[in-house]
C-alpha cells in the first residue's frame, strides 16, 4: 500500500560528491553537492545544482569551470565534513589533509586521494528556485588505476562510491553486483 | 596515480529509474532513465535526460507530466527489460506482468510494483546534445508502508534501489550503512 509522502525531493540512489573551484584568490575549495547527475551523452555533461549561499556558487559562476570528484566509502568521513563547513571559513583541503590538484582541462582544482575526478567547463545555467543548476561539460575524466577491472573500465566495486539518502540522512556503500546491463533483461 | 579516460559519461552512482507517460492514445508507458537526479530543494524537482529518439520524449511532452518509478533490487530484471525494448513496439507493463496506476497530481502513470513513485510535471526543457534534459516539479512523492523506517521515513537499507554503472556496464545493489548524514563529519 503506497501512502503520500508530499511534494518532497525523496529519491535513491543520490551521490555525496565533492565539487573543486577556485575562488578570487586562486584558494581551492570543495563543497559537497547530492543534487547532481550525468545529463548528455553528447556532448559528455554533468548537472550539478547549488544554492546560491554556498561559498562554491561565485566561485563556479566567476571561473566558469568545476570538477567533481567522486570519493570512496573510506572517505566518507571527509565527504560529510566538506558538505558541513564553509570554504569561507575554513580551508577544507588543509583541515582534511586532502591534496588540492590542479585540473589538467579547466580551471578548478580536484581532490588527488579521491577515485575518479572529472573536469567541466560550464555550458548551461538554469535558474530553478533555491537551488542553480549548472551544466558542465565534461572535457575529461581522471581515474585511479587501482579501480581498473581487467578491461581497463572503472569499476562499481572498486571505486566503492558513497551513496547518500536525505530521506533518512545517510550514507550507505555498494553492495552485490546485481546483473550486467543490457543483457539480463533478454531474458525475460 | 591517475589515468585519463577522456571526454565520457563516468560517474558514480547513476540510478535506474523508471519513467512513467501515457501515449497520444492514453496506453502507459514506462522506459529506464539513468541520467538523472534530484535538481533542486525548493520547489522540489527532479532532472531526467532522455533522447528525441524514444517513444517517451514525445508523450512527455505533449502531456507536460511524467513520473519516476524507483525500482528495487529485486526488479533489476524488468528495469534492464525496460531499457530495451521500445513502448512502439511492446506494451511493457504487459509484457513484464508491471501494473500502470493513473498518478494522483499529474497526467501520467506509474509502476505500482516499485517502492517509491514521484509524480512530476514539466517545468523546465533544456536542450543540451544527444539529450535533452526535462526539469519537472514535484507534485507527491508516494512510498511503499513496508519501506518506512521507524521514524516514518522511506529508508535506503529497504528500498534497496538499483545503482547502474555505464562504466562497467553493471547493476549493483545497496550496501552497509557507512554512517550518519551531517554528523559523522563532525567528529573530525
Amino acid at each position: 500500500m503506497k501512502k503520500s509522502a508530499g511534494a518532497k525531493t525523496l529519491a535513491f540512489p543520490s551521490p555525496a560528491w565533492a565539487i573543486g573551484t577556485y575562488d578570487s584568490e586562486g584558494k581551492p575549495n570543495v563543497m559537497t553537492a547530492a543534487w547532481a547527475g550525468i545529463c548528455c551523452s553528447r556532448p559528455p555533461a554533468m548537472a550539478v545544482s547549488l544554492r546560491k549561499a554556498t561559498y562554491t556558487y561565485g566561485n563556479l559562476v566567476a571561473r566558469a569551470a568545476f570538477t567533481i570528484s567522486i570519493p570512496s566509502e573510506k572517505h566518507v568521513r571527509e565527504i560529510d565534513r566538506i558538505g558541513i563547513v564553509s570554504g569561507r571559513d575554513v580551508d577544507k583541503f588543509e583541515e582534511l589533509g586532502l591534496t588540492a590538484v590542479r585540473a589538467g582541462h579547466v580551471d578548478a582544482p580536484y581532490v588527488d586521494e579521491f577515485p575518479v575526478v572529472i573536469e567541466c567547463r560550464l555550458l548551461h545555467t538554469i535558474e530553478i528556485g533555491l537551488h542553480t543548476q549548472f551544466i558542465g561539460e565534461v572535457m575529461d575524466v581522471k581515474v585511479d588505476e587501482e579501480v581498473l577491472d581487467e578491461k581497463g573500465q572503472a569499476s562499481t566495486g572498486k571505486v566503492r562510491p558513497v551513496l547518500f539518502s536525505m530521506s533518512d540522512r545517510s550514507y550507505h556503500g555498494v553492495g552485490a553486483f546485481l546483473g550486467a546491463a543490457f543483457s539480463i533483461g533478454k531474458e525475460k
